[in-house]
């Protein structure tokens, strides 16, 4: 079959490979519409370390191909959702309270990419399908349903982490498609004003339609003086970080009064110098907690985003910017995102048409 | 000075007292708006016990006519945002993290009705200015802020106590306007769908603007299997009870699934009988939580309620379904509360007009 | 194989039935030494409703015999501790931050006695033994660890369910091995005085032994009464239900003041009836909260109960009041447990003697 | 009256000064017992910023000398136990259900040495009295009452940050008094392994009766990597910083594995590098949360940690290693302290002989 994905750091292109393998509880799947994600222009360029021939790609909706013989929810022919985390349930990682994100250490729940080829394929493989695929929810589109595999269950993920409650004040550091999804997942966790940080005006207008009630930009000054100026000196109550390097972490925690809280889902490089300075962390006395994570994975996260989406809370297609038909076009879609066209937020490839 | 209220069970009228007295930490307030509440006319048939000459009321906004000299942060003239519970911050009672509610015993915080004489009158006391006064936030309206003092404040708890969480299906039993708050407060939390349980059709309507997805009622039969009927055997995942007797505590338990919750603000009868189901319950096995508890206190309270109206997340004057004018027209506001009309959801009367 | 049960309600006896067959995922497990347990003997009696022919026990330590050719950790020869809950962790009912015993509905993680033979046998079935066994822990005897499996696992859930915290006074309804148990929990999570209710002299030692520091007894009087005697009007923290019947979820609830929690691991009867009292839940006002839940699953929760065995932090071995040796002796043991002798707390059965 | 402080920075020295005026809800009390605490040290080398005249201390016991005209709950004679931080209930800040020390800014709890003169003296002033006193608990002594009032409740507060979990393997950065009880607090949430980073043998031998199972140290090596080599590369689920520099937070990031937790109640100086390696943090995605804090204030904390020790769970006065008699003996205590002595954890002065 073929594939799309890194022949070597920085070099993209197609790459032809054996169908993969279906062990007794997985599933294969022949996606119908996938999206790149900035992790896998990232990868291409050596985020992730040395990788070759790797099929990129880890957002599908798709049509299962077929399932091993312990599956037993899921049949040839099912619509499904594919999460893009696919933790291994049967790993000591998974039992544990606080996010099932680490199977057998850190994020390896990430197979796409993390430990096998991605889903920009004629098909892909799942592991533990009955744990890991979902049915897409009567009443939600498969473009919607794509939204929820990453980044909505990622940003919202952002605002669990920095606990939003009634009335807070949430600044959102970064505003591309994760961070417009923690803007709309803020909301519906009861904020009260929402400040998003970003410069690029698609970005801004959706932030407002999702409920952002001011943007400020890094091109207006220190970003951490802009939300203490807008809070006439109150600071926030939650800070996201949903994009950008190191310098943001130091610059939430600032950001933040007392008692507040910055939750991180921006995925650091490991060259990033990341700082927090005593004086504005309340020289460790504040109780200002500052919290990361990596997207939850499993079927259940994503019905649950379904459920949101299924009675109408918010309009998870606001990010879709950009369409594209067919395999060939998916080098193109794959460029776009690689370069941040001003224009895009979230690019879409339609692969069955 | 005169106020409104109860001069003794089952009667109400008019009753002459001096005007209250001021301690140190303390402020009268001269209401402008005040609405009447279910709990006064409960009050009034002897709910709370035997009273004589008690003014009822304890849902206002109005402007401090005299402070004591040990409040720093508000002076005569201020226009404030009174909250319903307004605890004693120096009993040991509010040193707990669940609920500043219990400051000195069971819900002794509500001093209003609980321990003196109410908001319907031309003047009447607060405890404690500094911590238990709001000002009213830049672009909320008095009649806003007003829905904030009890009814917003209880029926966002009333969410709180349930734990709803992204992607929640939620039911709210009882559609009055705590009830309706606690529609509006579910989906600020991210609830999916809201089945609002009641029968008056003026409160449907608000429940469906407020983000309700299906309003069953008793009258089309058992709710619980409505409830089962309705998410196709699979449970809530949280229930509200924000209205009924006894027997919708065993309701709400019966119709959440495992690992639900159930959340209730409703002011019980002490006749009440309450019973569950030990099957519905899981024979105690199924971690259905029971939570339940009373309208937070303190002006921080109000100030996030008021912070979530400010910018626009829910309109709550949709309460308000009947505006009366003076102190003449408080029995009519007061009557109207206590017959509950058809097409009533909330009354309010300005007594500056 | 021969192994020992029910052959039908009341009548317990030997049953000869095939070896058990092995999934991919599964072991098969020879065990080395077994509990009976109140649940086994509540299974007998017809507490768990018509079976027959069902091998009865689920608490056990032993020897692999087998493992399916999926499993990874463990191979035959392995000695290992068996939690009585083993999760199915391909269903959806694992995917919940609350608890993992509801796989695919209320506690169906209890496979042993609820849906397959137990471990009264010459060898029992384990699903999904990557998840769901554990090795011994240096440090630990096989006897102690066999009283994680289910006794300190689901007693230590209940100081769980109950929020234990610093200082509190808690009640402990029930002080047989689970109950036990939930002293030495409630100690270990810091708990300040800690009332045990029961009547037995050998459970009142090694509860104080465990850290009681007050023994209650319903021949004494009303508990609820006694408790408020004691702690002068003040009442628990915490309750804790390890035993009894319906009766005693309205005490517990009655016993703990305001913003106190209930913890219940009771497992009820489902012709109990469990009644609260409206005055004494503060009429729905008084944030007492009201949790049950059964034994978590799943190898990493023994793992971590172990660790307190290891370092030390108490005596797990102190339950253990009867020692048995060889199958002719499970007989014995069953009958004793389902006799409740006055000096036993638990018995064993060494089965490789 | 006379007291001992700091005339200015580097200068210890008796201080004149009038007896404290009192306000109505405040106490005057004569200490009889006093503990000098590494802050108190600090602040006279300039830790807090310019200070002159400053009477020294925070932590006390004593007798109340006179009431407030409205304070209900003590009177002139109580002995009393006096909490290092002793919020102002009023404000704002406390109206927050994560903590108390935030009254009306960052640490604005903490008014002894922070904006008034410490407990080092004939007499000392106690803002809001009944929210902040605690009477003597029955069967504890004031020299374990003494221990309480700081270094107890913030190494408790310690393991609260940390989230200490049953099973946890914990290490504690700093075993000075504070770190000393943060390990007693560790094993009363339950934690398995304890791992105690320290040099002083004298604290090594305390850290290690109060539960410690592990003494490890910088002048062996990278404690980072000790930790691993201890844990088989596993990590520490829990670190706590109780002591060092701005490295300590980078280091506790690093040794707890994901999903882990740091909790800091370190006080960190203005003037601290405090980096966090991106690598060691998972780049982001670990789940390893961050918490820092003050210790708790108010009455109802001090009534807990009391309740442990009337139980007597652990045995406070073993950092007791030091006793002086009379006010003559003060600056030899403050001396000590000042200079760490090998032998020395904490020095207590009894006043009143």
């Amino acid at each position: 079959m073929k594939g799309y994905g890194m022949i070597s750091i920085g070099q993209a292109g197609w790459i032809e490979k054996p169908t993969p393998a279906i062990g007794a509880l997985d599933a294969i799947v022949r996606p119908t519409i996938v999206a790149p994600c900035s992790s896998d222009t990232h990868a291409l360029h050596g985020g992730i370390g040395v990788k070759e021939n790797l099929i990129l790609g880890h957002e599908a909706v798709g049509i299962i191909e077929a399932v091993g013989e312990g599956v037993k929810n899921f049949k040839a022919g099912d619509f499904v959702v594919v999460p893009c985390a696919t933790p291994d349930w049967l790993a000591p990682g998974v039992q544990n309270f606080k996010s099932f994100s680490h199977d057998t250490g850190v994020m390896k729940s990430f197979k796409f990419l993390g430990s096998k080829d991605g889903t920009f394929a004629e098909y892909f493989h799942v592991n533990q399908a009955d744990a890991n695929l979902a049915k897409l929810t009567d009443g939600v589109s498969p473009e919607a349903a794509l939204m929820t595999v990453d980044m909505m269950s990622t940003g919202f993920h952002a605002a669990e982490l920095a606990e939003v409650k009634y009335g807070d004040t949430v600044v959102v550091i970064g505003i591309g498609p994760v961070g417009l999804m923690a803007v709309a997942a803020s909301v519906l966790r009861g904020a009260g004003r929402v400040i998003g940080v970003g410069t690029r005006p698609i970005c801004a207008k959706v932030a407002k339609e999702y409920g952002a009630t001011d943007i400020i930009s890094y091109k207006e000054g220190n970003i951490v003086e802009q939300v203490y100026r807008l809070t006439a000196g109150r600071g926030a109550d939650c800070a996201i970080i949903a994009g950008g390097g190191g310098e943001t972490l130091g610059q939430a925690v600032a950001m933040v009064r007392e008692t507040g809280t910055v939750g991180s889902v921006n995925f650091f490089d490991y060259r990033d110098k990341i700082e927090i300075n005593a004086l504005y962390w309340g020289l460790g006395m504040s109780h200002k907690d500052i919290r990361c994570g990596f997207c939850p994975g499993g079927s259940e996260r994503i019905r649950r985003m379904m459920e949101i989406l299924k009675y109408g809370r918010f309009d998870a297609e606001k990010l879709i910017t950009h369409k594209f038909n067919g395999f060939d076009e998916l080098p193109a879609a794959f460029e776009l995102m690689d370069k941040k066209a001003p224009d895009l937020i979230k690019p879409i490839v339609y692969l069955d048409k």
